[in-house]
């Protein structure tokens, strides 16, 4: 038996306040993804907005709605057309209230908004964070969505995994907020360990689709990975600073054996969730030896 | 402010069933790490007996007592006459009950055993698992254990570094169970990948000590590593199939920089466990849009 999907992660570079630009990139990008066969394609984090707003006015103006705004309804015609299914980071505007969302799009329209749960730095004065992890069912396998800085949470991806997700799909901005290095000699950032070490403990496939480009002195770092569900990349890591589309076909049929490791070890069945937590037990310096 | 400590992973070839070898390279290692400054040495899992038992006797046959076991109290003598500390796998026999089981040892004594909480494949027939994660507070910073399969469960290293451990000391045993890839093109395997990911989600640094050699056709896979407090490596990974010792300096005052990654975040106080929990909220296949 076999599951197949092809999935596409697109590296580019949005513009902050450039709407139609970033829309019309998009689209392009989408297209040329569903052209060559993607049937889940993950764009960057606020691919609608672009990134790194001047002020309060500038996140607000550059905000859409989940339901009929502009780059929701360009990508929800691709889906149409093509039969991929896209999700895209969208500076969403829901009645009082933005959010750094990822959404879900297929030929049947909008099939799930996630909004980010952990925002990193002035996202914090811009948006308000979700709430909830949904996870959408595709013809193909489940997908689960996470933004960015979400990755340095391994709760988030874990609860996806528990949930039911195969496929968690990774819209983000990466930035260089690691002093010591950003890339090693092969050109992966944190990012890309941390997203093998997701799809290693949750055999859950990864696509992560970054940005690349410079916005008012902040870099991005590019280097969009794809994880099969062995926690081995796929694709990527894309280059530092060039467009890049990257697709990998994945078998969704190894989900389950990439959970069980042996025939006696499964990675959901072996857990001892009564047993996390930790506490200190003894001290050297009063010379306490306890058990 | 400065809080160095020097940690050694030292990589080497237990043998089934041959005690008395085992002692004698877990002794001659931990003087060789200390002689060159090494304040926490760790060792492989399992460094007493080896792994690869041939039946439940031969399990029983090689286990020994935490308190007064020949190798606890060997190693507890290199502790005393070097001041440093010493993490070494052990097959521990306790009552009834036997553990595949880490000991903290100092000069002050046995300062913690913990007991291995998942247990992989035929660990299931020789030992009993653990139910907590012991953290000892030493002179130079917090320490907590984990042993080999527990690095694929988030859960575990996520609850030693809420509770306070700076450095996780991982001896370990890792074997081939991974079909696509075991290696990549720099020698790193997937334990590695997990370790760097451990410590740039929780700021901990993180020491890995695997053995090497075969045992019964079972091969295991060197590659010990210690990873920084900001997920990038110090030192290794070590050969595949080479005794080494490991050594890096690493600062525990970088600890609390490296998880506030930004005057904003915190690594620890931006989780958001409410929000901890995933369900499908949409399925493409019956044409259901939700919200």
């Amino acid at each position: 038996m076999s599951r197949p999907v092809r999935i596409a992660a697109v590296q580019y570079e949005p513009r902050v306040g450039e709407l139609e630009y970033n829309r019309s990139e998009a689209v392009r990008w989408s297209r040329e993804a569903a052209a060559q066969g993607a049937q889940l394609i993950v764009l960057p984090e606020l691919a609608s907005s672009g990134y790194v707003f001047g002020d309060d006015s500038e996140a607000q103006r550059t905000a859409e709605s989940p339901d009929d705004g502009a780059l929701v309804s360009a990508l929800g015609d691709v889906s149409a057309a093509s039969g991929a299914y896209i999700v895209a980071g969208l500076n969403e505007q829901d009645g009082d209230c933005r959010h750094n969302s990822a959404v879900l799009l297929g030929p049947e329209g909008r099939l799930a908004t996630y909004r980010k749960l952990h925002l990193y730095n002035d996202e914090k004065s811009w948006f308000v964070p979700g709430a909830s992890l949904p996870i959408a069912e595709l013809p193909f396998g489940r997908v689960g969505m996470i933004i960015c800085f979400d990755l340095w949470f391994p709760e988030a991806a874990r609860a996806l995994a528990l949930g039911g997700a195969e496929i968690i799909a990774v819209p983000t901005n990466w930035v260089a907020s690691f002093k010591r290095q950003v890339y090693d000699d092969r050109g992966y950032c944190q990012g890309d360990y941390i997203a093998m070490a997701v799809s290693a403990q949750n055999g859950v496939a990864v696509a992560c689709a970054d940005r690349i480009g410079t916005e008012r002195g902040t870099r991005f770092l590019g280097a969009s990975i794809i994880v099969g569900v062995d926690g081995w990349p796929v694709a990527g890591p894309a280059s530092k600073d060039s467009p890049e589309l990257l697709i990998a076909d994945v078998d969704l049929d190894d989900v389950a054996r990439s959970r069980s490791r042996t025939p006696r070890n499964h990675l959901f069945e072996d857990r001892r969730p009564e047993a996390y937590n930790a506490s200190v037990v003894s001290a050297a310096a009063a010379g306490r030896a306890v058990k």
